[in-house]
């Protein structure tokens, strides 16, 4: 389907079930965005699950969001139970805010819920020429190291700076084995996972998705993954008053309150501490990208090149609707 | 050794080779932790590298460290290639004020060295019950993904909060497999190192500890691993205005200069966004400690908290120096 055709189609979805004309583009954006960049797990495979969420009345469509400034450098917003995407486009925003009249903005953000790519939104703050880390947590996915329950969601780690060109430096990685989005998308597909990413609910090493989302996802690099999914728990969980420990609802399953997640955004100037930070990233990158590669590696990629060339890509083409979805956007829209 | 006995010594030792009395006391209270702590690879084990270094006019014995305050919350710090202990001291301290001040502090350091454990800085902050995050890089050991030439250092990441009890939460995590201190400790000894953690020079896995040192160390989970290493070289070098893109000297090897290492310290106070931070970390903390266990497994272990335990039984019993290390004290005292 043309982009300009499905556009206006989620919009009109997303209004249908009650959201304003500016938190339905929000959102309309960020799904769209999800697919260009190939996050099929964030983007249309979630529609339904946001409108079944509003149906429900655990996304809250009239939100009264209040942002209070704790400093001119740090606020804390709570996002009334918004739908996520429209949560996280305030924080940032904010965030950029903050950090362009001190120097560095820390957002806390709690009551909100999933809001897709964390990248989406490092790149708004990376746009406007600023460094940023960005946490949030998610619903239980990993087992904490030596546990066999899960409990830690998918908890990505954010960073994002300019790069010194026009494709920005974004590392946006989850610290499972895989997205747990990419289970949902293989088990909504009847497809095989990797060998190793994931337990049955027995404990036992599984390939097949449907099973893997009933068990436990494995954290990199064992107790290691396993502290740094605890680090983005007490960031956005803990600290900021959104729910942590195991507590936020999955949004595919759990209709029995808001998700009440968390929300961390740091932003600071690349020019505090050095004059020529342009040219210092892009000494970086050069040198590292002139390293001897792999056989059969043409090119060593920084973060976030990738997507960028497949949202390029992709923008000049149709997006493709597979026919679950198709079934999806017919329900929806009528 | 009684420590009441070896403090002196390490302290004698540092002055006689030109380091004031304040930063001879610095520096060994950072090394005599490490020994306790049992991360021997950033203790004793590297006492005669920095003489080394400092006899070499590498490390600045009399260094003239400029702290520019940038705004009440944002400071900039020339450690004129002071020996890193003290760098990084001054540092955490100015984090922890500007954090008191304002409720975030942000602390970039240049031309520093290698100051042992991120984790040891960290406690400082997390003592005055501030959550902080700590960047530093380190001398080439980790091959960029893609590559077969190492670039990154094994560029630690490092989180603290106050846990609520008098165990803090620290997590301090190299992005390699294993840290490079115990490759360097293996192979001082002839040990083995494990399987999977290194290549040879010729890009083969190896076990020989000194093969890896002249090899490549492999990173945590691929690319994701690869990307936190970039991600920790930006923050503490290209931002800070210390050495990046591999230019960090190897302080064993390379006496050709200082090694002009940056750090980043950023800290912000627990209360900002909750009232009732203490108990809500308490929370996170008792949920993940009553999950059901793997078998063998007794607790589950937050960060810190085995080093913690560790501390203080060895705090209590005399610190085992190595035939090596006796020769090494010998040596530098006489």
């Amino acid at each position: 389907m043309k982009i300009k055709k499905l556009k206006p189609l989620l919009i009109k979805i997303f209004k249908k079930h009650g959201l304003s004309n500016v938190h339905s583009t929000i959102s309309t954006n960020a799904l769209i965005n999800a697919e260009l960049v190939g996050a099929y797990g964030h983007g249309l495979s979630r529609l339904k699950m946001y409108c079944d969420r509003i149906n429900k009345k655990v996304i809250n469509i009239k939100p009264k969001i209040k942002v209070k400034n704790i400093s001119r450098s740090i606020s804390h917003i709570d996002a009334d139970n918004s739908i996520g995407f429209v949560a996280a486009d305030i924080g940032i925003k904010k965030a950029i805010e903050n950090a362009n009249k001190t120097g560095i903005g820390l957002v806390a953000i709690k009551n909100s819920g999933h809001y897709g790519l964390s990248g989406y939104y490092a790149e708004q703050a990376v746009k406007k020429k600023l460094v940023t880390m960005i946490f949030t947590n998610a619903p239980p996915a990993i087992a904490p190291h030596g546990a066999v329950k899960r409990l830690f969601g998918t908890n990505p780690i954010c960073f994002g700076t300019p790069s010194g060109s026009k494709i920005p430096f974004i590392l946006d990685t989850s610290i499972s084995m895989i997205n747990r989005g990419k289970i949902r998308v293989a088990a909504k597909y009847n497809q095989k996972i990797p060998k190793g990413v994931a337990l049955d609910k027995f404990g036992n090493p599984t390939v097949d998705a449907k099973k893997a989302l009933k068990g436990v996802q494995l954290p990199i690099a064992g107790f290691k993954g396993s502290g740094l999914a605890w680090m983005v728990d007490i960031l956005s969980g803990v600290l900021t008053g959104g729910n942590h420990a195991g507590k936020v609802k999955d949004p595919f399953d759990d209709f029995s309150g808001p998700q009440n997640i968390g929300h961390l955004f740091i932003t600071f100037k690349t020019n505090l501490f050095v004059k020529n930070f342009t040219n210092r990233i892009k000494d970086n990158i050069k040198t590292i990208k002139k390293l001897p590669k792999i056989k059969g590696i043409k090119e060593i990629m920084y973060p976030g090149q990738n997507k960028y060339i497949r949202l390029q890509m992709n923008s000049k083409k149709d997006i493709y609707i597979s026919e679950i979805i198709k079934k999806d956007l017919k329900l929806l829209k009528s």
